[in-house]
Order: structure tokens, then sequence, then C-alpha cells
């Protein structure tokens, strides 16, 4: 039990979310328990709305402001799977949300976020993303949503593991790539709570390693702005809150290639007929290139999300 | 009820096939709903065992022969998905296939096949793979496996119909891409049993128009090998056995455009990140761009497969 997040917030997000996250499927898939020798579930968020986890944090922070504050809306910074998300949830409340995208973002993510009704503004740097939406929520009275370092926020991304448990009890670990770590960490509270016994691993790319380095140094390590496929995990730092979470928690986090993401979403294409995006890929390239202990039989993937753009799949 | 069909036959199926074939899930998704103007719900035999729903029909073949006969073994011919599904029934049901396949056959599909078990005979042309199938046939005692004209073939992929209706019953409409005709006049069967107001339709390319020009001259007409993507429906006139029942049961084969296709199979990937082959993709393009009486509300789409060679693929 953490001071930020027990596993009976993940019980009341997920009543809170029900009306608007799909429970979705888990699948299995023989070619690849043979290509991997586990048997591997995989907790296939790619068909969740919007495309990725992302709803549920998003839906339950959204769906936990007091009411008197949803008037004002909400505010986030994106270019990718929260922006989305935090739109989808702001409608679904009947309030509005504003997003701030970097001015480069791809067209069709903005497109999408624009589709769920929220309103884009573009700044020009990465390091003005947050004045800039912390001007807005200041401005307007909006309610900030942030990525992942946020007891709602990790909390709702735990659903998805708890759902994952409840339908396999019997794995013997858990694997989900680590951005800021909202997902790890609360998947990790909730499979834990339900099977005291499993072992808990994370997944970045070696090109984005800040969680892994952070683990080795036993504190918060700082990277670079990372170039990796995996643009949702591009993340320079863990999380305040997410970090103690996952240093208690995570017996180890792994480090996949760029070359064996790619091969890793080409598989599950291919072979199990999903479409994966590069982030998500990055856990299901750890059990395919088979960088868990050996002795470790059975593992649930979260599949993080399924939005890849047109032109990197080409590249694929 | 027909002489070679009735939803008995396919009951029957059902229970036979079952330690084989995967029940399937339905998908839904409100962006194509949208798109599409209607509610459509997938039933995803791209998830079946093998990529596609032919493992239904192969199985239940293989599994309704009298078992003095089951040690000589089965043969048939294809290229592609029959090819995959005759060699998992032969090996789950302990003898051996022979498969006899044109020899530019995909490599991929070649490989897919071997890894199944099968032996792998090449032909030269199209024209002798029939001949060259039954020659084997009587040289060994092999049981011929044929591709759809078969009333235990039909029976067989009638099964993801009767899972379809069973899970969706209040569907007004049913459409399935049209090949030989032994898919759509099986699961055509089963849902007008459970269901007898439902309306049902074809799907075939433009390019490979046999069956709708067949119900329009109320007899078989024979086309030329077409050229189209979608590599499944490329049979040059129906069968002597489903043409009767899609005569009695289809209201229509609607036709598609290869860019029509391609689009399809496009936005179903994007859109709802599972992989569908362009065989399958004629059954939702049909839908997407409203091909279908404007009055039908609802649609079960049989999703046949999801087997896309890697350059195909590309290539869209």
């Amino acid at each position: 039990m953490f001071e930020t997040l027990s596993v009976d917030r993940v019980y009341e997000a997920a009543e809170r979310i029900r009306p608007l996250a799909h429970r979705t499927p888990v699948m299995s898939s023989r070619g690849f328990d043979e290509e991997a020798g586990l048997r591997a579930c995989f907790k296939c968020e790619n068909l969740q709305r919007g495309g990725s986890f992302k709803i549920r944090g998003a839906a339950n922070f959204v769906l936990s402001l007091p009411r008197e504050e949803l008037p004002m809306g909400v505010v986030a910074f994106s270019s990718g799977n929260h922006a989305q998300a935090v739109a989808i949830a702001a409608r679904f409340a009947g309030t509005h949300a504003t997003i701030v995208m970097p001015s480069d973002a791809p067209r069709s993510k903005v497109e999408a976020t624009r589709a769920n009704g929220a309103r884009i503004v573009f700044t020009e740097s990465l390091a003005e993303r947050e004045a800039v939406c912390r001007g807005i929520a200041e401005e307007t009275g909006a309610s900030f949503v942030p990525p992942f370092d946020h007891p709602w926020i990790m909390a709702g991304q735990g659903t998805a593991g708890l759902e994952l448990i409840e339908e396999v009890p019997d794995l013997e670990a858990l694997i989900a790539p680590v951005g800021g770590g909202g997902l790890l960490s609360g998947c990790g509270v909730a499979v834990r709570a339900v099977n005291p016994k499993i072992r808990i691993f994370g997944a970045e790319p070696a090109a984005a390693s800040d969680t892994f380095l952070s683990l080795e140094a036993g504190e918060h390590v700082g990277i670079e702005p990372p170039v990796t496929l995996a643009d949702g995990l591009r993340t320079l730092r863990p999380g305040a809150l997410t970090f103690p979470i996952l240093k208690s928690l995570a017996e180890a986090v792994v480090l996949v290639t760029e070359d064996e993401i790619a091969a890793a979403l080409k598989f599950v294409l291919l072979r199990m007929k999903i479409l994966i995006e590069p982030s998500a890929a990055v856990a299901v390239a750890a059990v395919l290139f088979r960088k868990l202990p050996a002795e470790v039989r059975s593992v649930g993937i979260i599949v993080s999300g399924g939005n890849v753009d047109y032109e990197v799949l080409r590249a694929l």
C-alpha cells in the first residue's frame, strides 16, 4: 500500500470509468508463445476507445473533479494519446478541453483530437508547453490534467491491470512499457493486490532508458530528449509519484533496441493480425526476444495502444 | 432447407470443430458506424486459427471422414488459406496432408503451410492443379478436400455465421465475401434459420464478378482469370452446390472497386487496429461505401481472414 495509490482507488476508478472505457479483450497466440518460449496474454488496449489505455486515466481524472470545477473546462499538453483521451473524457463529462500541442505534431493526431471536440493550441517548443498549459489553466480556471504523475491518473491506468488479472489470475509476471510510469505503477499495484506473488517488469527502449537508469541509481536520473520509434515513451525522467512505486514493485526494467521494437510490431501485425503502436511493441519485444528471466512461464503484457502514424507504419 | 445443407448440419459441424477452431470475437467500432451510417458487427475470422475461416470447413471435412480413410492422408489444392487450414486439420486428426500449390505461390504461404506439417507439391499451371491433386488422391488413397463445393465444407463455414447470429440475433442483414460461395451459403443457411427475416448479401470485387453475373443470368456464368487484390476471390464460377443456395438466399451481390478494397483495409487497420486481408476487405468496403440498401440499419460482416502478404501490405 502506497501513500499515493492503493488498490481501492483502482477499484473505485474501475467503477467510475465504466461508462466511458471499454473492457478490452485479452488475446493469446500459439505462434507467439512458441517463438517466445512462454505463455503470453495480451491485454489489448490498442482496441481501447481513443486507441490507447490513456482514456482510463483521463476519464478517472475528469470524472473525479469537483462538480463546480467542470464548467471551466480542462487543459492538457500532449501530441499523442493523452490528447485524444482528455478530449473524449471532457466531451463525455459535458465540458470542453484545450490541448496544447507542438506545432509539428502529426496531422493525424491533431485531426483526431479536434474530431473529439477539443480546442488545439500550438506551441513552438517542447520546453514551453507545460508553461503554456499552466497559463491557460490560471487564466480560464480550467483544470490541468497531468499525463501521468497524479494519483487519479495512476489509479485509472491501473484498471487495465485489474481487468487482466481478474481474467487470468495465475499469471507469473506482468510487463508494461514505461514512459512516465503511470501505467506500470497503476497496473503493478492492481495485479499485486490480486496476486501477491506476481513478478512485475517494465520495458523501455534502450534509447530512452530514464527509468532503467533511475532504478539502477536508486534516484531520479534525467536523460536528453531521446530518439526512438516509441513516441509515447520519450519522457525525460520518471514521475515524482510514480517512481517510488516502481522502485518498490518492479523487479527490473528491460531494454529493447529499435530493431526489436520494429520486429515485434511486425510479428504481432502479420501473425496476430492486430496493429500495435511502437510504444506497445516495446513490452512485446521484451517478451518476444526472451529478455525476462528464463524461469518465467507466463506473462501478461499490457499492449498500451495502437495509434501508429501511417507514414511510420509505411517506413517499417 | 436445401438438399445439400440444413442448419442441423451446421450445428453438428459446430460441435465437431469445437476442439480445433476458435470462437472468434465480434467487434464493433463507433468510428466505422459513423462513416458507414449504420451499425456494423465484425465477425473476426482474421483472428481465427490459421488466419481465416477456412479452418472451419477443413476441420469439419477431415473430422467427418470415415475413420478407416484417415491413415491414407488428405490432399488439397490451394495457394492460400485453404492450404493452411487443411494442414492444421490433418495434423490435428493425426494424419498427413499433401498440398498442391502453384510454383509461384508467395513464399510466406508456402512456409506457413509447411510449418503446419504438410508436404507441398508444386505445379506449373493453374489448369493442371486439380488434375495433379486428383492424381495424388487416386495413387495414394488420400481423401481430396475440396475448397468450397461440398456439404461438409459449407456446413463448416456456416459455423461462423451461427456464432455471429447467436451473439447478435437482431441483425437486419448479413454480408460475406463470395469466392466459390462456401462461406456465404453456409452462413446464409445458419443465420436465416435463427433469424428468418435477415437479409443476405454477398460482396465481390467488380473485377471478379462471377457470382454477380451468374445471379443476374440465373445460371452459372464463368469469367476469365481476374486481376484483383482479393486473392481469395479469384474463382472463375460459382460452385455447383453453392450456387443454388446463393440464388435462393442472397438478395444481391454487391460489387466494389480495387480502390475501395484498399481503402477499407486501411480504414480497418488504422482506425480499428486489426489487420484484414483484401478478400475480407471486399465485404467491409461494401458496407463502408454504403452499397447496401439505405434502409438497412444493422449488418453483420464476416471478416473472412487476415493473411496479407507483407509486400502487398507495403504496396497499399
